[in-house]
């Protein structure tokens, strides 16, 4: 049996994975999913990646985990790197589960298609914050694209508004491309938020990741709404030995 | 519940939709499927594309159908847009299922790759009148490859010769693209009628809209024949508010 | 009910497809797994790609074989190319599974993305015998993904080491590109052996075809280990007239 530490992307906090940790910890898993400093409601989000990455870090050395299998979502790729820097002994897999890979030095904005740069530009140029929100439209065609109008609008409800920072730091991944520590990209084939073909997932992203263990499903890139069960199931085959 | 109307492509005429018809009907939609101008059988097809689309804006503003899901499938693509232009303030959602979106000032036979732009002109020149048959077998390997041998065949004598004119008039498509008309675009996995890739329907073509909902599933060009229900299910999935 | 053989890929030998067959037969069909020249395990392995070939068309015409669906998996595609030049009129139609589709002049590993040429050049520099033996980690993580650790063991002890020359022959593909035999590419999604993409197994391969029918199932490359009954069930689908 495995141990699980789920982290989430942006504008998602931990509370995002309850339906697909039960079903993990039904099949005889355990599974952690703590919540980003930054991200949640009601929190200071003026953090840098660093402090985002930090504070993940401090949570698996607090609770003394071990021998996790650590899994990223979206934004969550670019944490699980940096965390694989700094305390790689304590990780038996990574998982990038429609993650973003960066090159080294890269930040994820220099991911983002022009179009969608463009986009985040305008919506940070409207905060007063330097914290962007998503607009509902977007996360129900281009997020949650397999999901009903209801679910659509209760999962936006459980969304907050992102740190703009730790989409703009570069990040220095020489370490990371140095490690021996296996890895899996879990795969949504109706995963359209970075549009498929060339700015895509899979396998313009994934491939980075050089030898890795591929793992497809069908959905959207909020399966753990739309289908927590099944995401679940394939976390499993992901993270197996 | 949705009011559907289905725009059939090349060689087929509306009695293509029949089965997918009585399913979205048995879930409770109401749903139109009109022959285009020039399509169907032992009519005149000396027509070009306006007048394939003035025929569906005239069938949708006689039955003053309002508040429409209105899906092209294949060359019925080009049509929806055209139909948007005129009367987008019928319409609800734009639905593209496996179809061609034209950039601007562009024809079908401009987005054919050069191979099918051959074939195409050959076939062409064989034709004494200025329309095209599909052959069977290209039919059946490449149009309907889910299909068995009976399938194929009971499918084929549905189909009628195509006016060529229609693919080659270069269509002006800046109404179109200013247009805040929600966009689905719907994809069968095993569709290789636009060879999959740098020509193919995903994401090559579906990226053009810019904006949309994607949606999946398997078969090839022709589920509404070799899985009516599967594609029901899906227009419904595609079409939702 | 059809005849088929089946043509293994490297590192197997004929008795990979017994799951296969057995499922084959119980639908009626006959079904033969011939093992190539210089591969299974305490045979000979100095062979070059024209004594492989060789030994596939000794096997269907000394067995009198005709009318055959000939299917090739991985490096069997090569086989089956040019035992389609050599003895054609026995041959109803062509299934490429998972399969290299070499451009005339081509040999394998010309077909390789960089790392994985630096990787077999490494893998070859270290052998005594012009055999490559395949890592037991790549076995797992990039061949048989969609299983877990017992089957990937029980599978990899089927193994032997694979001759060298076949992959560096050059081959005339001269005739097999004018043939006019009906071809059908058959496709794992979760194939990333040839990683998915610029130098992947569809469309990049499959496209030389030309005209092909397209069948696509889940799976990783080994699927004849991990799902045998569902690959049956896609082989019969490929290959039915």
């Amino acid at each position: 049996m495995s141990t699980f530490v789920l982290i989430h992307g942006s504008w998602h906090d931990g509370s995002a994975w309850i339906a697909v940790i039960n079903h993990l910890e039904a099949k005889g898993h355990q599974a952690f999913a703590p919540t980003i400093a930054g991200h949640g409601k009601g929190v200071d989000k003026n953090v840098n990646h660093h402090r985002c990455t930090q504070s993940i870090v401090d949570y698996i050395v607090s609770k003394d985990l071990t021998d996790i299998v650590l899994l990223g979502h979206s934004f969550g790729g670019t944490i699980i790197a940096k965390v694989a820097e700094a305390i790689g002994d304590r990780i038996r897999r990574l998982i990038f589960f429609d993650a973003f890979v960066l090159n080294d030095g890269e930040s994820i904005r220099d991911n983002f298609p022009p179009h969608l740069q463009a986009l985040l530009d305008e919506l940070i140029r409207e905060s007063n914050d330097r914290t962007v929100m998503l607009p509902f439209e977007i996360w129900q065609e281009a997020f949650i694209n397999d999901a009903d109008l209801d679910l659509a609008k209760s999962s936006y409800a459980q969304l907050s508004p992102e740190p703009y920072q730790p989409w703009i730091d570069k990040l220095d991944l020489k370490r990371f491309y140095s490690l021996s520590i296996p890895k899996s990209y879990l795969y949504c084939t109706e995963d359209n938020v970075l549009p498929q073909g060339e700015w895509g997932w899979h396998p313009h992203m994934s491939s980075r990741l050089g030898q890795f263990r591929f793992v497809q499903m069908p959905g959207s890139h909020e399966v753990m709404f739309s289908n927590p069960v099944g995401l679940a199931e394939k976390i499993i085959v992901a993270g197996r030995d």
